[in-house]
């Protein structure tokens, strides 16, 4: 039985679990850097250890310490939040050799679908549909086939790559020689390999992604889907559940999918599958996140149950005291991610001092933040400060809501997103859910063309 | 249709209703005091307009400015909130006489419900069950009857009185001539007026309020129960919804009689019938609330109901859009006062320089507050600054999110009842749901004497 866990992470992650242990009568030891000192995961936790300096390599990513820190404070569990250790296969078999309860799957699902390439193949022998395009790495001759076959626009994709690099899109035929030597080229500098492999551009695709929940006992159970394809090059922004435009029919082949999928790989947490839905019968397996998301909030909201509760009582062997049919969508809920960033220069990170902040409340608006009034936003980690939660019966309810927890919302002492989500949440493409994932990008250029962002 | 609203009054409240008017697309205006230029109401509304100095008879409870502030901002409506001039019959007859709508029941309900002899004259003729007494005020020898024929011990109060003054109990015969006189001494000194009746005392009673809503079409709702039996010196202080241990068949009967009482009166609005209840098979009218109660929120979170919206929709004359059978009660809410009082100067309010304020957050957790960092809470008004209510599945999780919620409150820079909320959360008493009307003045006397509270 887990009694107390050790928070491998920071910020309103942090705080987002350690609220969840207090309410199970789990005791918490957050880790901090020098850098966070002040943060307010290490007020509120039972326990705090400082682990190192502020760069994530000497602190929340530097595995020996942390695992120190969890034997020295008598934890029997760590829980990693998202980003940092939270997917790294290696971290999570150091936590169970240690005799710790790594509060995730098993070491080696997180290890297959990190690896894209295996995490497609996997997926195909489930029999989940994926992206058209070559099995694994191919050369030019075979990849060129290929291309023909499945049809341009395609996507040259380097196997190793991240953050759009060593990727090309071929627009067609004449294009795909001079995509295809640049993007493995670029690969080659960038990761040291330089495998690509060749796959269908999805055009006016929406990323939906299905919410998970699998036991050690073959209970698997979906929490409807979260349409995420508000991102800004590449990077989710606002996020809601259920999908606004998702036939029914749809939602549970999708759903029954990402169940199947789960079960073929034998998971074991709460994870997401995310697909990209082609807006009519089409949709394929992008990726399996297997740790708890950013946006789990929003499925919470709609459904009622609390993820991080769910996750540590599966970590736990625990039996899911849930059933599928008694999880029911009620009403919408989206989710706005504000960051400390300046809108005008690209959105670039702008850390600093919170001189005055003023939250939103009220019904059906639910805040999870780790800054506070006087905070000194540390330069060193991810630039979201706060999400704003908003959930309604209805979905044009949630975006009023929205809209008016915006306008209570002030950050003041850095430059932040406030406004951007503001005028995005007026939109009538954005209210009509007309988008796709190139939405956003195509609005800020918009912006910045009609002089708005400057 | 309603378009634009004048909001007579301030604090939490105001911006409560601003937030439904954002949202139904009304626009707000804001009234407020010189003290009160500083306020979250008069920042959130369309348009805020200053009408007098910082004491009450010179602004929130001065009828002719704020009906000229309305008149001259072309308002078409006026919520009262609660307090102030909610419940003042001259005041609903005025705006109705200069052609607007009063967002509450009709003058003559509010005028009848406010005459406590009245109202109880009333529940009899509608076969709703009384705190047995005397019919009206009653001279000794027939109040001496009256006591011997309901059983000692027995209540001696004056028909003007409020606040404790002009009241008596005799525990025994051989008390009660000594109380009736004191007692009608006490009315003629405090209200020159030393008409006096006599009412059963009903020993070991919760405090439990059913939730009404009634439109102009004889639909009328109920909302479940709640119980409001924490007060302190007959201040409510924390307040839950449902009741943990009414049973069915009781909650069910006072439900039906609520009702029953609304129809008999022909109410149209939202409204509460306080009963109290021995906690066995018997329960007694005390008073109807012919306005919106500062806990209607703990109805909202169990029903997922916006009270504010339904009492707009129906002053505007619209048909109420629910059905009774749709109304279900989902988990359990609880409701925190923080009061800027010292708990240990017999909690006497305490404004001043809000220094630091951290609110809590995340998942169950809702705060309705004016209150931010740096305010100065004026010293003429409400000591109430902010109402943290927090749901979940069961009544222990709402309890338990209760906790962590005013763990994670921090007000800096007035004395405040946190602390006090935060030990009653824990009171095996409280937990059990053992508690009546008079449990907390017990309570805070048990934590006088033993030197918790100096």
């Amino acid at each position: 039985m887990i009694e107390r866990i050790l928070i491998a992470n920071r910020g309103e992650i942090a705080v987002r679990i350690i609220r969840t242990c207090k309410e199970m009568g789990i005791e918490t030891v957050a880790i901090y850097s020098t850098a966070d000192k002040d943060a307010l995961h290490v007020q509120y936790a039972t326990k705090a250890v400082c682990i190192g300096g502020p760069r994530s390599d000497e602190s929340y990513l530097n595995m020996q310490r942390i695992l120190s820190a969890a034997c020295l404070t008598g934890c029997d569990a760590i829980h990693p939040g998202f980003g940092f250790l939270s997917e790294n296969p290696a971290f999570a078999r150091l936590v169970e050799q240690c005799g710790l309860i790594f509060i995730g799957p098993d070491a080696d699902v997180i290890e297959m679908m990190g690896n894209k390439a295996r995490a497609k193949e996997t997926m195909i022998e489930a029999g989940v549909p994926v992206i058209p395009g070559s099995r694994g790495v191919v050369e030019l001759d075979e990849a060129f086939q290929v291309a023909r076959a499945i049809g341009f626009p395609v996507l040259i994709k380097a196997r190793s790559g991240g953050g759009g690099r060593g990727m090309r899109v071929a627009e067609a035929e004449e294009d795909f020689i001079d995509a295809y030597t640049t993007a493995r080229a670029e690969a080659r500098t960038a990761f040291g390999d330089d495998g690509v492999y060749v796959e269908k551009v999805v055009q006016s695709a929406k990323h939906i992604e299905v919410q998970l929940l699998a036991d050690h006992y073959g209970n698997v159970l979906h929490l409807f889907e979260r349409d995420c394809s508000l991102q800004r090059r590449n990077q989710k922004i606002v996020e809601e559940a259920p999908c606004c435009c998702l036939p029914e029919k749809i939602r549970e082949a999708m759903t029954a999918d990402a169940v199947k999928a789960s079960r073929y790989v034998g998971y074991n947490s709460v994870g997401t599958i995310e697909f990209l839905w082609d807006g009519a019968e089409r949709y394929y397996f992008m990726e399996m996140n297997t740790r708890i998301q950013v946006e789990h909030t929003i499925s919470e909201m709609i459904t009622g149950i609390d993820l991080i509760k769910q996750q540590i009582r599966i970590a736990d062997k625990k039996k899911c005291n849930l059933k599928q049919e008694d999880i029911r969508c009620l009403g919408h809920a989206i989710e706005c991610r504000i960051n400390a960033e300046d809108v005008s220069a690209d959105f670039a990170p702008r850390p600093g001092h919170i001189s005055f902040l003023n939250l939103p409340g009220g019904r059906g608006v639910r805040v999870d933040t780790a800054i506070y009034n006087g905070y000194d936003i540390p330069p060193y980690y991810d630039s979201m400060i706060l999400k704003c939660i908003t959930n309604g019966e209805s979905r044009l309810e949630a975006i009023k809501k929205m809209r008016i927890a915006l306008e209570e919302l002030i950050v003041e002492g850095v430059p932040n997103n406030v406004e951007f989500l503001y005028v995005l949440m007026h939109e009538p493409e954005f209210i009509k859910g007309r988008f796709d994932t190139g939405y956003v990008d195509t609005f800020v250029q918009e912006l910045k063309d009609n002089g708005t962002i400057v």
